[in-house]
This record gives C-alpha cells, sequence and structure tokens, in this order.
C-alpha cells in the first residue's frame, strides 16, 4: 500500500469566537466545507451590518471544492452562504429544515434559482470527492440538527456540530447515541466538537422542562393576555408555547418578520403542529378576549428593532402592551446583549407587563451540551486527535482539559485558531502552518470595503465629532479670498458655543497669517499649520479631540 | 399643636438605574442631599465620560441647602461632588474612608482647599438645618458603609444605602441590626431600601467565603505567580488577598492607578492590615522567584485601558503574563461589561495563563442585600411609606411586591421615577409632582453642552462616516470657480473608491448646472439640490447613507 498523503483541515471561522462557523476538510484535489456561517459585528466595528470568515483560501482553491455540509439552520452556520456562494457557487448539503431556511435566505438575495441544494437526512451517506459525508441525527435548539462522520482515506472525522443530549427531545427522536459508539468501537481519526457551555458542570436540561414550566405559567394566567418572545429559530420551543396555548385555549398570533418567516417554513415542511384554525392574525387581535390570546413574537435579545422591542417602546403598529399583560422572556441574554435586554423588561414593567425571565423562572434552557454530555460523547467517540470548537479560546482550553481528564494526551489534541492548517497523516497530527483567515465586513452593499482605516475614523467621528475648515485662497498670490468658514458635527452644539467657533476661526486666520508672511504656499503646510493650531486650541478649551478637516480651495 | 407642612423628597438619581445616587429631601426651608453620584454612559452616549445628575432643582433653591451626606465612597455615590461642589459649595458630611477617597477625587480637580468635609461615624448624630441624621454601621463591598436614619419634624426617614447583610465581616463590626430593630419599633416614617438584587431569591453570601477560596487557590499553586484582579474600592477583598499571600509566604505588589490611590488611602486611614516588609515596587518584581508573588491589580470588568487589560494584550510597561501564571478575576462583569471581560480572559489564556473567575469558582460575593436579607430590614424597620431605590424599574417594581408581600398596603409604596416629588405629610404621602432630572453628560471639561443634537451627529457619523462637499462660486454671476471637491471620511476607502467618488463629483455637478440654469441662487437650495443628489446616489451604490455636508464659498 502506498503512502497516503495528509489531510489537511482548516477552521476558516468558529475558533476564538462563537460565531462564523466554517472548516474546511481538504485531501489531495478535493475540499469539502463543512457550514458557513456569519456573525454579528463587535462594538467596535462601527456601522457594520454583519461579518463573514475570510475565504481566500478557498478561492485560490476553487476548483477542489465539492460542496458545503451544513450541520443545521442557525445563522452562525449559514449566514454567509448568500455572500460565499456569489464568489464560488458550489452545491450545499443540509437537510430539510436547514434548506428550507438556507432558501430563506438565497430568496432575499435573488439568488434562489442559481444554487444547486440538496436535501440529505440522518443515516443517509454521500460522496464528495474523495469524502464520505454520513449525516447523524443531533439535538439542538433548531430541530433537524446534524453531526457528521466523514469518511477519508486516512480514516473517519466525527463533527458534532452544535448538539446537546435530550433524552426527551420534543420531535421524539433523539441524539443518535448508538451510531457514536459504533463509530468509536468502528475507530475515529478524528473528533471536532461543540465547546459553548464546558464551563458549566453537570447536564443541559430537556427542551421539554421548558414546556412544564409554560403550562405552569398558562394555568396561573386567567385575565391577560400572554406574550412570549424566543429565538425565531427554535421551532420546537414555538411548538411547546403552541401546546400551552391549546392546553388552555388560547389562540396563537405571531408578530416579528422572522418568526413569521421560520412559522411558515417550518409549517410548511412539517415541522410544527399547529391544531387547525388556532392561529390568527395578528390584525385581529381585539376580536378576542385577552384571556384568548398568546402572542409569539421575536424580540427575545432585546434587538432595538424587534417587534418585542416595539411594543415595549410603544412604536409597534399593530398591537400596544396593556396593563397586566404578561410577558415571557424565553430566552437567555446572548453576551453582549444583557444591556438591552434589561432596557426591554424595564420598559414593559414600566408599561405595566408582568415580566417573567429567566432569573425569576425556568423558561429557557441551552441548546449546547455541559460537562457531562460532552464527557459522554469523548467516550463514546474515543477519537486518535481532538479539535475543540465552536468557542472562544477560554472555552477551547477547558474543553482540551476536560478531554485530558479523559485520557487523552495533550499532543492529540490541537487548540487551534482560524487559518491554522492541521495536518492529518499517518505517522503524525499537527498544526503545521496557517493561511488567511479573518473578518469581512459587510457594510450595506460593501463586502469587505470598510477596513481598519475606515473604522479608525468611525471610532474618532463617534468620539468627539469633527470640525471642517475650509478657506478658499488666490491662485495668483495666495491670499485668503474667502473663509475661514468653520462646520462642526458632533463636536459641541453650535448654537451654545459661538465664542468657541469664532476663536477657533481667529486662531485659523492668524495661522494662514502666519504663513502668508513666511511665503508658505504648499497645500499640505497650510493644512497641518490649520490642523495643528485647531487642535491644540480645541483640546486646550474642550478637551476634546474633534477630527479636524482643512479644506483648501483655490480660485 | 399647628399643622405641619409636608416633607418633600425628590430622587435627582438613582431609580429606574443603577447609578448616580442622589436624593433631596427637603422641610420648608432646609434641603439635605443624599449622595453626590455619578454613572457611566450608555452605548449610545458616544464619546461621553460620565454621566452625572441634574440638579437644576438644587440650584433654584441653592439657600436652602444644608449639605451633602454620604452614605459610602463608590463612585456612584460620590463620583458627581466635584462638579456638583462647583456649583452650589456646601459642606459634605461622611465617614473616614469615604471622605479619604473624596479627598483624592477633589485633588484631582484641585478643589481640596475649598471643600469643607466633616468626618462622621456610625452612632454619631449631626443637625442639619431643621433635620437630624443618625449614622447607622452597614456591610457592603467597601467598609465604612452607613445607613442613615433621618430625623424630621414628620418622622423618621431610614435610608438603607448600599447593604448586605454580612454575619462575619472582615473587620468584625456587622450591620446595626440592633438599630434598625429600635427604630422600627419607636415608629418610622419612610424607608428607603437597596434593590440592587431583590431579584435573588435567599441570602448574599459572607465576604469571608472569598477569603476561603483564596486559600484554597494560593495553596494549590505550587511555582507560579498569582494575579488578583478586584475592584479598588473592594477594601476587605484586598485585605483578603493580602491574608492569603501572608498565609503561603507571598510578597504583593499593587498596580493601576486606582488600586495604588485606594491602597494607599486605606492603609494611610487604618482600613488595611498589611505585614511590614510584605508589599514589594511592582518594577522589583523580577527580584522574587515566581512562587512569591502575588499581583493586585485593577481591571476586573475588562476596561481596556487598565493594568489587567494591559498585561494580557501585552502592553503593560512593568509586567508581562508568564504561561503558568494564575490570574484570579475576582468580580463578576457588571452588566454591559461581559464581553470585555470576557476579551481579557481569552487573551490572558492565550498568553497561557491559568484564568480562575466566577464561572469556575467562588471568588466574589455581591455587596448588596438578596430577598430574605431584605425581608429582614423591612421587618425590623416597619416603615409608614416605603420608597424602593437603587434599581431599574425591574427592580423597582419587584423590591416593591416584596414590600407587599411582606403585608405593606400597595398605597404607601410609591415606585418612583427620578424627578418626582414624593409629599409626605400629617394626612398622605403620595408623588406631588415632578421636577427637572436626567442625565447631565460630561465630555472633556464640557459639562452638559452634549445634548440630543450633538448625539445624534455622532451616531450618524459613526455608522456610515461622512461626504464633504465643497463648491467656490461667483459672487457676481454664480458660477462655479472652483470644485465641486469631495472628501470623504468613514465612508469607504477613498483610494479603492474612485470610481465612486469620481461618480458623486459629477452628480453634484449636474445638480449644480441644472440649479443654474433654472436660475436658483439661493444657498439652502442649493444644499438641498447637492445633499439630495448624493443621498440617492450614494444609498442606491453602497446602501450607506453618510452625513453629507455641503459647503458654499463665495467670492
Amino acid at each position: 500500500m502506498s503512502k497516503k498523503d495528509s489531510i489537511k483541515i482548516i477552521p476558516l471561522g468558529g475558533l476564538n469566537e462563537i460565531g462564523k462557523n466554517m472548516t474546511v476538510i481538504e485531501y489531495k484535489d478535493d475540499i469539502l466545507v463543512v457550514d458557513c456561517g456569519m456573525t454579528f459585528p463587535e462594538d467596535e466595528m462601527l456601522g457594520i451590518d454583519i461579518v463573514i470568515p475570510d475565504i481566500t483560501y478557498l478561492l485560490k482553491n476553487k476548483d477542489k471544492v465539492r460542496g458545503i455540509v451544513l450541520t443545521h439552520g442557525h445563522e452562525d452556520h449559514i449566514g454567509a452562504l448568500p455572500y460565499v456562494l456569489k464568489k464560488i457557487n458550489v452545491p450545499i448539503y443540509g437537510t430539510k429544515l436547514t434548506l428550507g431556511l438556507v432558501e430563506n435566505k438565497l430568496k432575499e438575495h435573488k439568488m434562489l434559482g442559481s444554487v444547486k441544494t440538496n436535501i440529505i437526512s440522518p443515516k443517509m451517506t454521500i460522496a464528495l470527492g474523495v469524502f464520505s459525508v454520513e449525516f447523524i441525527k443531533a439535538s439542538h435548539s433548531i430541530p433537524d440538527a446534524v453531526s457528521l462522520c466523514i469518511g477519508t482515506p486516512l480514516g473517519k472525522i466525527v463533527h458534532t456540530g452544535d448538539f446537546k443530549i435530550d433524552y426527551t427531545p420534543i420531535d421524539g427522536d433523539m441524539m443518535d447515541l448508538h451510531r457514536f459508539g459504533e463509530l468509536g468501537r468502528e475507530g475515529v481519526l478524528a473528533l471536532f466538537a461543540d465547546s459553548t457551555n464546558v464551563e458549566r458542570p453537570g447536564y443541559t436540561m430537556s427542551e421539554k422542562t421548558v414546556g412544564e414550566t409554560f403550562d405552569n405559567i398558562f394555568r396561573n394566567v386567567n385575565n391577560n393576555r400572554i406574550i412570549v418572545a424566543t429565538f425565531a429559530s427554535n421551532v420546537h420551543r414555538v411548538q411547546q408555547i403552541i401546546n400551552a396555548a391549546y392546553n388552555f385555549k388560547r389562540k396563537v398570533a405571531i408578530s416579528g418578520r422572522s418568526m413569521v418567516n421560520v412559522f411558515n417554513v417550518a409549517t410548511d415542511l412539517g415541522y410544527l403542529n399547529v391544531p387547525k384554525g388556532m392561529i390568527i392574525d395578528i390584525n385581529d387581535l381585539n376580536s378576542y378576549p385577552d384571556n384568548e390570546i398568546v402572542v409569539i413574537t421575536t424580540g427575545s435579545q432585546g434587538e432595538p428593532m424587534s417587534a418585542l422591542s416595539r411594543m415595549a417602546a410603544a412604536e409597534h403598529r399593530k398591537m400596544e402592551i396593556h396593563p397586566g399583560d404578561v410577558v415571557i422572556l424565553s430566552a437567555t441574554p446572548i453576551p453582549g446583549n444583557e444591556k438591552t435586554v434589561s432596557k426591554v423588561i424595564n420598559l414593559l414593567f414600566d408599561k405595566g407587563a408582568d415580566v417573567i425571565y429567566e432569573a425569576l423562572a425556568d423558561v429557557h434552557v441551552s441548546g449546547h451540551a455541559c460537562q457531562e454530555e460532552l464527557k459522554l460523547i469523548h467516550s463514546l467517540v474515543k477519537p486518535k486527535y481532538f479539535i475543540p470548537v465552536h468557542g472562544e479560546f477560554r472555552h477551547l482550553r477547558h474543553h482540551a482539559a476536560l478531554a485530558e481528564s479523559l485520557g487523552m494526551s495533550k499532543d492529540n489534541i490541537f487548540v487551534s485558531n482560524n487559518g491554522n492548517i492541521i495536518e492529518i497523516n499517518e505517522e503524525y497530527g499537527k498544526i503545521a502552518g496557517t493561511t488567511n483567515s479573518g473578518n469581512i465586513l459587510v457594510d450595506g452593499l460593501g463586502v469587505g470595503d470598510v477596513g481598519n482605516i475606515v473604522l479608525r475614523d468611525r471610532r474618532h467621528l463617534s468620539e468627539d465629532g469633527l470640525m471642517v475648515v475650509v478657506v478658499t485662497i488666490s491662485k495668483a498670490d495666495g491670499s485668503i479670498m474667502a473663509g475661514p468658514d468653520i462646520i462642526s458635527r458632533g463636536f459641541v452644539y453650535v448654537r451654545e458655543s459661538e465664542d468657541l467657533i469664532d476663536e477657533a476661526r481667529n486662531e485659523v486666520k492668524e495661522a494662514l497669517q502666519k504663513c502668508e508672511e513666511n511665503n508658505i504656499k504648499e497645500w499640505s503646510t497650510l493644512k497641518s499649520a490649520i490642523r495643528d493650531t485647531l487642535k491644540d486650541h480645541l483640546y486646550r478649551k474642550t478637551k476634546r479631540r474633534p477630527m479636524i478637516l482643512p479644506i483648501i480651495m483655490e480660485v
């Protein structure tokens, strides 16, 4: 038997971050991509809409790419597809619901006809170039999630995808632990596993427990409406809200664009079981008594434009909060959203609503495995190599430690970075190099055109605003023909700072006169003189540093 | 006995927010102020340094103000003092440590000689106009905190200040529950109580438990340095770190400006007990073996400029993180700081440090009372009226519900807003009106000069940057003499967008030509034409909306 080549595994996103998951698996002339996610911008990425992975490596190896395999339909696993597929149109593979959500997304980008989508289901195996990909049923906070077993010439790679172990799943179909066990017995080359909740001891509770909480809450609300906010994609959660509504003879209205979208897709594809006549239009809320109404809405993260935020701020066109409304936030704030969520809670209380959230009742469970669940998967799969994924550095480190505590050798665990090239062959596994990776910023129609310079300027402008100084000078002798005029924005309230602006104008005049006296005529020198003079003057007067833009016109 | 006037109680800050606590208590010609705090800006307050209360009401009643009484030395209780005292210089009253911290602050503002400070201590009573103020020992996450019993012609007002009940406090001096009990038996007109932790069931753990955790961690670190980050003002926490260092024969270095400041004040005033020779200079760290070092540092909130953040980012001038360093974050992220804290944790792990934080060990306890402690205080004090303070709306609401559950009548509980005038007399208590209140923004030297218009502009600039269009026209005939010139910042990377800018210039030219053809000469119309043309063009091309600043010069 001839010596085999190495497999290369290159995470392009999802490491040292929770977001934009994307992993490249390469063997000779074949590349397989797992997931294609986006992430939301960090606070310092001012004005940015979304962030996607850098796919330079894929573009360089375009001809090798056989397809993109999706583990589930969350944005951090499918959100970059429209942008990536525009550059490199390869077939995509996912379960029915996952592709339903992808198609919604492609429709928005007017790409629906031009992409080849392939529905797969658990227990299926497909061939992609040299690879085989077997799909394994997993549990997560969205239905139809799968783990992957990728067959390679060197052995099997198991990728958990995002998962938790739920012994009483809402759809009755448990994560296929048997298959993980079989694979472990047969031998697994490498395991990639979800690290999100590795810092949490014990087990994640079953989704079913939330349904019990709903029943308990619904039972005790007698005369009022119930409004439940959750993630649109958490179809099982939505099912449980519908079940509770049914149990207590309430109708259900759906609110929020993404909630309506996912509800429709999930209903069409048979992932939601909705008794006939139960759904009412949100425009018809007033035709029903309060105690017959449940509203399921977006906005559980306090997103400023979401339906719930608009209700809380009395800016929703179709419904307003009544005193006595019971609002359930069936979600945990994603790190970074704590304050916006709290703001919505406060506004709702202020409107007289009774608000129930995680601090007060068990209205949410995570979709990710805690320590004991992770240990189970590790123990079943018993891989030769382990690569913790889907986590910040702290999570990856802790996940590595967990694997070590189960007996793995440190040398066989790769705590990696995006862009690392993990090379595995018959002799060794190691991080063998790096390639391009990072954040591609999407702002409006621009993909990647906003970089550090633009962001630095936005940050500067956001902190102290700007002052524009315009002066028209004579081409003939350099004398001032008009100006200096001063326009400022975001610096001080101009009407109450006339003195400051007048002084600034005089400072500029003096600086220009000095230049004239010294026969200085280069624009760049004049501009520097204006900038330096003003900078010092304004800092002395205000301890602020607005951006100063000197403009010289010549006539 | 003649009919008495009403007492007015006006919270100017601290309601519907956790921050800038300040309460006015007024009877006829006398005003007493409790606390004078600042708060940190919300995300949308771009470029703002700190936020202080609106004191218009006090300025209008300047002659009545007898003094400011401070409950403890946290920024949200003393941080606005320099700004307020500049406008209205009245005596201030506080315990020794509180005033020590205030003096630090006044020194920075060069106000030290000009403010009258009066040291008080628990069990003392002072007279302020018609009021008496008795100070009562309380426990909190800073030593020397007091509750107040304010004697008024209509009865006693008890203000808990920030508190928890700690049966084993570090200084051995427990909250004076006896006095609360006595006051309750004698009769209390109104209770103001801390609502921060009202959503948490049970009790807050004793500060002492953190010391036990420190001992356990220190015991198991054999060869490495230990770095502990905590709030500078948590002197008891610092004491416990010093104790643990002493127990395990380590020296202590102090890092971070505010840590050094508070450490010095607390040591000078006798609030810290530091064995001789234990403190070493941070410059001398390399003279000691790693296993003999503890560094106490600021930065537990991941503040970007703090000592710990600089260590994590390898930007600290005096020390760097070694692989193996054990870093303890002895704090919980304040809501809104979760991401910055997480970033520091990740960077530290990345440098090879082992990081221990609240998710992993009991390295922090809160300084605020949970439900059972609140119930104890309510039950002891048995007030006629209750005003929940120090909390967002959700906390105030829940605190009101807690009081009701203990038997208080809803009518005697005032869930209020900043600026509400709560009037209490012999016949009734009610919210009788409102006065000015709100956020005064401090930006550099400017206090209150940044308002909504400036912030709106900063937000606009931060999202899509700006485009300045300058054109010089002839005074004689309105023809274009120079330009249009286009300068943009924070919009696109100009070097890669020359076409876009050229097109924009042409659009402006055409728009101006059209104006000329139609004999339009008013500047405002010309500017609108430029703005509208560009706005549409740029949105069509980029789906962004930069601020557009048209400038017309006339020669």
